[in-house]
């Protein structure tokens, strides 16, 4: 089928973000605080046609700043999807095969319910009120939308980063749901130095005056606190080599005349990202995915072996050698967890200077190994084509 | 003489912070840049005796928010000074022995002359109005402090990080005022990386409403932007490993009833240690100071073989193998400088879990390493005591 050719430039046209109420305003979605929330929709998209049988589907989990348009170019900008090279025709995540889904996570603020949604109590937009959300919200939301969909068991889960902690959560809490399950440069909980770079992150949100506790929605937005945040994400996202491949200690051609001007281009690139970032993301969500993150632990008290006990998906972690937020000893732990229960489990370290961001460029590369440990789980799941 | 003890116990006391006009309002220090800065105060402190040759001095250089007060309980406040455990009676850099000087560099907030120092121009603070500084301009202060004082040559210049620069500038300003040098933890020039952290700093600085341009002295300081400066900072001093060890997933006691609170201990420790530094440091210093950081580069369109040519001076390289902001690699090619150039120089790469902050911790490893090099470095000075 593919012939000679790993990987497919074919992108699907005119993809389309949908919304889907998930709870209606009669009804609560129970969070794991024991907080209710009501109404609850969410923002998705799907690539590719589900089959018969309902056993084709992929979910596809997004990190900290992505949202549901994970493939192709979208109707409305043209803007393609954040893991388009490996979403499509023909490609590692082959829509000709499968039924693709892809949804904003509970909490975000590209569609799905988040702080920055209307609180019915007040008919204004939630800010500081709304309720705490954890990976397990998250997921629980994902799997209604599935239940929704009539998918009893999905083919598949797939996510890096924090779309590999969804990936993890599913694999506890609905363990049933799932054949496959593909985490990839992530961990079962952040060390303290992963939490500390989210907290000085939250930090300068709060610290910047425009934040008012959260209730600055019909104001100016905390931009400034946001881009800083933003700003210390990049630096852990790439990693030193990869930065130094990009940069160098280059001189910015036209650079402003003033002393802390962004002299160097890596000041320059950091604060153009950033810039962006806050024109698209919302402050409030950023801080309630950051502290969704730093509270995960899938142990919760368990015991190492005794986390996947019982699950029959076969599991497929990958870490990327560079990737210094998520370093390869947190996906080993992951694989050790899985052998210890007697998972079926399969680990590949990926050769890469990217970094973290190797999840999101290093598409060549997963494009063989998603593809070949899908058809393994969709043969062994009846499903050859 | 030291028996069997490698370290001494013995803590100088009453130690003081004197002031040197270095430049007085007649005269003028020219930067770097061709600016002019006058008057120029020099904060220092100095422990042990001057012998009668002026040959036993050590000029003790320090990081980015460090002071004159190397050693010693203070005078003023009983402060021990930042690197106590190493400088005193009997200790690794021995004031029964040597004559040892410390200054707080330009550009500081310590008693030396930086941007919260009066501008005669204006009867007010520097604020932004204060000259950019190097890292060649601080060197520079200290040795114009050392010509006070008499002393032609140095036994050593030792020091860690920003002060690990100054001992490399001391290398390449002023080869025959020096004997020895040990340049720990420290680099030749900024990665990409080291430079964005920095920059996140700044902007972290810069945000606050309360900087103005760096014209705030007088009311409220920038604290929320130089404490999240700060606590950026801390998270690159320490490990994954010592992260981990000092804290690990703790929750801390007694939290505030509020969603983002500190919740962790590590958050805790973050915010504690950035409060604690803000009420010391001053916002615009750190501004300066971490550019000096920025544009420092020993090379300066040399080659690797040629930037310490003719170097007489024997050299003793330090490194940390957890230091993740300066790692090794950047102090191996210190060395390989040296020995392209055939300057004498040695490496030890200590084994310790504390990152970046080993060169303030690690205390008892480089008593003995350096210790030992003073010696060497004294013998052959003819300096035997």
């Amino acid at each position: 089928m593919e012939a000679n050719k790993l990987t497919s430039e074919q992108t699907l046209e005119n993809t389309e973000t949908r919304h889907f109420t998930l709870v209606s305003p009669l009804e609560e979605l129970v969070l794991e605080s024991g907080e209710k929330l009501s109404p609850v929709t969410v923002a998705y998209e799907t690539y590719g046609a589900l089959n018969a049988r309902k056993s084709n589907a992929v979910l596809v989990l997004h990190g900290l700043s992505g949202d549901a348009h994970a493939a192709g170019s979208s109707k409305s900008d043209s803007a393609l999807g954040w893991w388009n090279d490996l979403i499509g025709p023909g490609k590692g995540i082959d829509t000709d095969k499968y039924f693709v889904i892809c949804t904003n996570v509970l909490g975000g603020c590209r569609g799905t319910t988040g702080p920055s949604s209307i609180n019915p109590a007040t008919g204004k937009p939630y800010g500081g009120d709304f309720p705490l959300i954890t990976i397990g919200d998250m997921v629980q939301a994902q799997r209604c939308l599935i239940d929704h969909l009539g998918i009893q068991r999905l083919l598949a889960v797939v996510g890096g980063s924090m779309g590999g902690m969804q990936v993890l959560q599913w694999m506890v809490s609905y363990p049933d749901r799932i054949c496959g399950a593909i985490p990839i440069a992530t961990t079962m909980k952040h060390t303290p130095q992963q939490i500390a770079f989210n907290e000085v992150g939250r930090q300068a949100v709060m610290a910047d005056p425009n934040w008012k506790g959260g209730n600055y929605y019909g104001g100016p937005v905390p931009a400034k606190g946001l881009a800083v945040a933003r700003m210390i994400g990049h630096i852990t996202y790439m990693s030193d080599t990869s930065m130094a491949e990009k940069f160098g200690r280059r001189i910015r051609q036209e650079k402003e005349p003033f002393k802390f001007s962004a002299e160097f281009e890596v000041e320059g690139y950091l604060r153009y990202r950033s810039d962006n970032f806050v024109k698209r993301f919302d402050a409030n969500s950023y801080l309630y995915i950051t502290k969704a993150l730093d509270l995960f632990n899938i142990l919760n008290g368990h015991k190492l072996a005794d986390v996947f006990r019982g699950l029959k998906a076969k599991v497929f972690v990958i870490a990327f050698k560079s990737d210094w937020l998520y370093p390869t000893y947190q996906s080993q732990e992951i694989v050790k967890a899985c052998k210890l229960a007697s998972v079926d489990a399969s680990y590949c370290e990926i050769s890469s200077t990217y970094g973290h961001d190797a999840f999101l460029l290093e598409t060549e590369q997963l494009t063989t190994l998603i593809r070949d440990f899908l058809n393994t789980i969709a043969n062994g799941n009846g499903d050859k084509k």
